[in-house]
């Protein structure tokens, strides 16, 4: 997979040389670009925002440095190209699995107050993590990276570390535990050390719907849901 | 403020060094403390995995690492400790205006599988960023910081930048643009450039209902019931 990331902060993106995602890039089964668009002003002074017309507080992105950042960018293989919009959609497991079927991703990062609209021409994808405010893209564009390169085939180690985890079943996890038995006065559940293999099976499914229904009946609708039309 | 994390990665928090919190950081604003809790292993490997009680794949972030290290923070007043959990609080920008207003926050962040489930006893507060899968906290625990950070006293130059922006009134943002006026066939609207003060205001507070009512319905509900309860 290649990935391209226009910003005016590509050191930001050291994070991801860290824990497995460093490694997918370490081996190029990833490879990332990072452009930055402040080299692509055409104003003497290197600006890359300006006032808004029509008055208000703040500076907004200009169009032409995105512009001409993103014409360096191979657009043969019509890249995905991602910009974050509090009015996209929102990413979710889903989004990740769909992203990481893709052979090239174009990550667009604002800073300051926001782009000129005419920047989200470039993009096919607006997308949001949720309703909050940011001091940039950046960040955001790296957590959502993380969650689509771990899915590639190879960067996990153990090919049953990406499907036993939240939500690929539609429940949240059960309760986990490791050595020691107790620890400063709080046990294992006795279950978990019967060594009764169906039973402990059972046991965690349980707690899986129990956790679900408690703290995402949202989630335990959609199983539910899903369940019934199996049947 | 200050924040205390518990990580095995403290290198990818360079990452916040750049934009307005980098500032924040510099100025002592906010203080940062980088906790690896792999210096507080009290086993000879370092280790701070094991496999979890009654078996699967993957292995368990160890409670007593994490816990020997949140010994070492001060609790005397008593810190809001995040820990991210998919069944956690939906972050916000809500609840980053709660976090805004605390003194001292301390984020766990875990990797790999997940943690012991005891761990979870030392949070005051489960969070999620949202339905998608991660190879670690850290680069959430980031954004959380970012959103939370930027809202603090002084760390935005211009104090009406955190007020006009995205869900500062409950609507996504009009659409905004800057020079030049007309970019690769591409123009601004006519009325931004009209120098109509009061035609502007109502072009923009129509296109950002416009736009909220499209994107975002649920945001466009809750707008028209707290215009309503004002009337």
């Amino acid at each position: 997979m290649k990935i391209d990331v226009l910003t005016l902060f590509p050191e930001m993106f050291a994070a991801l040389n860290s824990s497995v995602i460093g490694k997918a890039l370490e081996t190029k089964l990833v490879e990332l670009n990072l452009i930055n668009f402040r080299e692509f002003t055409e104003n003497k002074q290197r600006h890359v925002d300006d006032t808004p017309f029509g008055g208000g507080p703040g500076m907004l992105l200009m169009a032409q440095p995105l512009f001409s950042a993103y014409d360096t960018i191979d657009q043969g293989d019509t890249p995905r190209t991602i910009i974050l919009d509090p009015g996209g959609r929102r990413f979710d497991q889903k989004f990740a699995s769909e992203l990481a079927t893709e052979k090239h991703l174009v990550f667009i990062c604002g800073h300051y107050e926001g782009f000129d609209e005419r920047v989200k021409t470039l993009a096919t994808d607006e997308v949001s993590l949720g309703d909050f405010v940011l001091s940039g893209g950046e960040l955001v564009s790296m957590v959502m990276m993380d969650s689509v390169i771990r899915l590639l085939p190879g960067v996990l180690g153990n090919n049953e570390s990406a499907q036993d985890e939240s939500f690929a079943n539609g429940l949240l996890e059960y309760p986990q535990y490791t050595r020691p038995r107790e620890f400063r006065g709080l046990k294992v559940p006795d279950i978990l050390v019967s060594g009764d293999h169906q039973a402990i099976r059972d046991y965690q499914l349980q707690e899986a719907i129990k956790r679900t229904k408690e703290k995402r009946p949202d989630l335990y609708q959609e199983f539910l849901a899903h369940e019934s039309s199996d049947n």
